[in-house]
């Protein structure tokens, strides 16, 4: 079998923990497979780069950040690669530049184009352990490039993709994907599989155990991923095409309290209106991601969304600047909002799921602010400080725990 | 002018020191010169990363332990073209993997085979500073090597030499080449200019100020180096072909403490067992410096050599193991041992030098444990602690602060 194994930076934080890795992989290596291992960088390392360079330049171009940020993913694979060698067992460390890991062009947030293998397949001829820097690629101009946040899963399943790999193992520090987040909702359950399409909306609204667009490969290449933990031995969470027929109506509830609401109001109601703002928006490359438009006063429209917190003072500022061309007679923001979802592909054929959810909401005196829905997802926004409460209501609700 | 410009680890430790060599940059290129900086990594992060690989595994292959240690400079030189940005100039770094710096394979002590310049013109054509990172390669495996101690030297002198660069500047923490240490012998005079041949004696000879391979380099292709403060403005010291006529017998002293010398007892008197002693240290890659043979008792002989420090166990290791076959009864070590030296081209034509080194030395009372000369230079072995000691008459007898 050919394994890829994905571990991030908690898991390679110090020397114990390297060794721990090591051992963990030199175990399977043993029984005859073949192992590529992709790593983080260590601990807080991305931040605390992240932290130098600010201190440089806040405005950094994004270029030298990512020529920066690489180096912290090349010290942990040379170090894994000495623990392995130490225990032994034949290893060898490769970059984005070995490799040939080939992105777009976009610095800080790349995405892959195509990946070289013969390297690596080399490699692992020689029955080395091969491991190699998540996060990170090259582009058309031989430039480094990084993925993003949480892009080592990406990394993962894109050589699980390249080289066919049988499975690709993301290690994190739970024991897989739960029900809800066990930190919150103590009775949560953690699930023996799940559907890719299911674990792309709970990735997507915050259950931080994946990165949704490493879900989104994995679907589109047909990776079989299994989430589990780099701590103990438990079975981990299966994502696949498709789950067993013996479904629970919802899989699972997520928290997402990254996120803001914009709200444009006093929109000239005529048609063309809607399109320029979101237009401009996309032009910024903004995510938007829940939309509501209701009626203003005095014949005008009003317009909300959420986005993500980060991106809140550049579209304040992308709004104010165009006030005039698409009519806005004022722009508000709202801060403390937490989006909160249920997920599962039993609810396509079921009606009755967004209702339950509202109720169980009511019961415990939540106000819902926006509402949206796909047809495997329910999502509402509420205040912040409620989202906790409201996860666990819905838990309840649904009887997830069993 | 094409300038090529080279700084240390500790010109680059900390923020401030990053703008002041980014100020210093700035200045040339706004005169318009085209500028191509190469760094060290900062401060003593090369040593910590060292400590961090042995902590891992003292035996860590040569080859990860390169790939550990070149993110030092890409550290280094994507903060500086963070720093020259937010200053208003276009800068760029480039890493090994970019410029194309190709090197032997040997990891830890590799040299520069060809170094492909494209990128580095397109880029200086562009009208932006180029920032390189010092002291590493790429090999024909496509890994990272490095080039020893001091290989950033190195690194700006290759560079100088493939692009044709009209000068090389070297900056360091004194303010040129001395006739000796300055900390040691404080009368110790800076050089105007000194030749490659007395540099390349100079720099052998324990003067940290220059790495004696990039000085070897920059004669061969006749590249001008300018040793100079990254403190103040002194001019410095220029380094080239010929020097004025009106020379000094001496030029300068210079003491090495990373010597050890080995002492091998009681071989036979027969052809061949130098030989066979040399060869197998040549085969280990040890450079052994001076060599002395003398008559032993009962007729044999006894070989005494000396090597850097470093080597010490490896070399007892190596002849103990080979104790028979080299015919050795016994072998001795000395640690605490110094080489002082004289250097100066006027001292071909001249007999009385060694003379008035060791009537120098002796009116000081200091003991010579070995001679050895060449045609520009004579050294002695001494006791550690009396090499400052002995700089200083040497200094002091030639008349060198004048």
């Amino acid at each position: 079998m050919l394994i890829v194994k994905k571990f991030g930076g908690s898991s390679v934080a110090d020397r114990d923990r390297i060794y721990n890795v090591a051992k963990r992989c030199i175990e399977d290596y043993k029984k005859g497979h073949d192992i590529i291992v992709v790593l983080s960088a260590m601990g807080k390392t991305t931040d605390q780069l992240i932290a130098q360079a600010q201190d440089i330049n806040p405005l950094a171009p994004k270029r030298e950040l990512d020529m920066l940020l690489t180096t912290g993913e090349q010290v942990s694979v040379s170090l894994m690669a000495m623990a392995m060698n130490a225990l032994g067992v034949p290893a060898i460390s490769l970059n984005a530049f070995q490799v040939q890991m080939h992105t777009t062009s976009t610095y800080g947030n790349a995405r892959f184009k195509k990946i070289d293998y013969d390297r690596i397949r080399h490699e692992l001829d020689n029955r080395r352990i091969v491991i190699v820097t998540g996060f990170q690629g090259v582009n058309k101009y031989d430039d480094y490039t990084t993925l993003g946040r949480g892009g080592s899963d990406t990394t993962a399943v894109a050589l699980a993709a390249a080289l066919h790999a049988d499975t690709c193992e993301i290690y994190t520090d739970v024991e897989g994907v739960y029900t809800a987040d066990p930190r919150i909702v103590p009775k949560a359950r953690k699930m023996r599989e799940i559907s890719y399409d299911e674990m792309l909306e709970l990735a997507t609204l915050g259950a931080k155990v994946l990165h949704n667009r490493s879900v989104e490969m994995a679907k589109k290449y047909g990776v079989q991923l299994i989430v589990r933990s780099s701590l103990n031995r438990a079975p981990g969470t299966v994502v696949k095409e498709v789950v067993g027929v013996e479904r629970m109506l919802v899989s699972g509830v997520a928290a997402d309290k990254n996120t803001a609401r914009i709200s444009v109001i006093g929109l000239k109601d005529q048609p063309g209106i809607a399109f320029k703002l979101f237009d401009l928006l996309a032009k910024h490359k903004i995510n938007v991601d829940m939309i509501l438009q209701s009626v203003g006063r005095d014949g005008t429209k009003d317009i909300s969304f959420t986005i993500p917190s980060g991106d809140v003072r550049e579209v304040m500022d992308i709004i104010k600047d165009n006030q005039n061309r698409i009519t806005a007679q004022k722009v508000e923001c709202e801060e403390n909002i937490a989006k909160v979802s249920v997920v599962g592909a039993g609810m396509m054929s079921n009606p009755g799921v967004a209702a339950k959810m509202f109720e169980a909401l009511y019961n415990v005196g939540i106000n819902i602010k926006m509402i949206s829905t796909s047809e495997i997802r329910v999502s509402v926004i509420v205040d912040a400080k409620e989202a906790d409460k409201a996860m666990q209501a819905i838990h309840d609700s649904f009887g997830l725990e069993d």
